[in-house]
């Protein structure tokens, strides 16, 4: 996701750096396109934004590493409205982020974002497959999207699975045919993405219990994609 | 649900008896089609099959209420595998049963049987709207299905109280169109019928705590009808 969000900035005529220290080849992979800025100590000297994108359990590491930055700072990534606060409290500038869709290489994904410095990060990427919309709380508004696509993909592989677990598997198919294909996206999901939604599982309860309401739903939705 | 599965049966031809005894004017009203027994211990005595539909919280008392009665005792609930067999250490011709579906005044319904006398049980409704299916374990199937439809829609219901409490329903709404119908479903259903799937979403979280999957997504969505 980051490096295509990088991908999106750069076409709209902005340079892109990152720091090669300590990643990688993956990474290294990834990032080709952007200019390699070697350390992060020597990025946050030259650039003006920094963008987190980076799974959730990282995200206030993330910010950790890079505080002392005196430009804006946007969280990218799927944490809850109080990790959000964890966020701005190391960073002035803040801006809040929440991405919604796929990888921008094509149309289709919003970026959520508030915060005072919002309009000027919407402008960054404006016309762009990331398409920015500035709104009041653009961490909640991820939790909330979130808890539906991922919580019920979640709940169908655990049905799946006590399913077959009790013998009924081929006749839980038979009664639902309209499961067969979010079943199938669920699994295929689950194999390859499925360790960087157990943090944003996680992030989505513990939003649900700040507001009264039950935290189980995403803590069990946490255990499916750890077993996945 | 009762009514209606009384309704099959009288209209496949069979006496159908209910015991008034206790029971409340509304009640009185749905079975006025039967005779009435008027009380349990007479109606025992004089039927060849009891069918027990009821919410699942009062599958055992109802169990119970007929020890000794020597026909078979249908359970019809939506109760776990391990509370049917509960039930059927009270019954010794137990016929596990499970509906899918409606109220069976019109096709779609099916009801799951399973048991030595299972067969019998699917001669007495064949041809009606409610579509006898002998398997393996009936109760397992009623389970995995209601876990998904029940399930989904009281995560549906938390997603938007968290969402209306973050001040985002607004923009969660318009971010997922596809959602606004079956959250609709979800509330019309929950006003009406939530009290009754309290113990339907425990039964479930039992279910999956037995074969070693969270038992929390169902936790919550008894936590949510609890609520509603």
């Amino acid at each position: 996701m980051g490096a295509s969000v990088g991908r999106v900035l750069q076409g709209n005529g902005h340079e892109v750096l990152w720091a090669s220290e300590g990643r990688s080849a993956a990474t290294h992979e990834r990032a080709q396109a952007f200019r390699d800025a070697s350390s992060i100590r020597e990025l946050v000297r030259e650039v003006d934004v920094v963008f987190s994108v980076c799974p959730p359990h990282a995200a206030l590491d993330v910010a950790r590493a890079v505080q002392g930055f005196d430009g804006i700072y946007v969280d990218g990534n799927a944490i809850s409205p109080m990790r959000a606060r964890e966020v701005a409290a190391l960073h002035p500038r803040f801006v809040d982020g929440g991405i919604v869709g796929g990888p921008p290489d094509e149309p289709g994904t919003t970026l959520y974002l508030s915060g005072a410095e919002a309009a000027t990060i919407a402008a960054l990427c404006s016309g762009s497959n990331l398409e920015p919309r500035v709104i009041v709380d653009a961490s909640a508004v991820k939790m909330v999207y979130a808890a539906w696509s991922k919580g019920t993909a979640a709940m169908l592989l655990a049905i799946r699975e006590v399913a077959q677990r009790l013998g009924v598997e081929e006749e839980w198919r038979l009664a639902t045919p309209e499961l067969a294909e979010p079943l199938a996206r669920a699994e295929r999901a689950s194999a390859t993405k499925g360790w960087r939604w157990i943090g944003e599982m996680e992030e989505i309860a513990e939003t649900f219990a700040a507001v009264g309401q039950p935290a189980g739903f995403h803590r069990a939705a946490a255990e499916v994609y750890r077993a996945s």
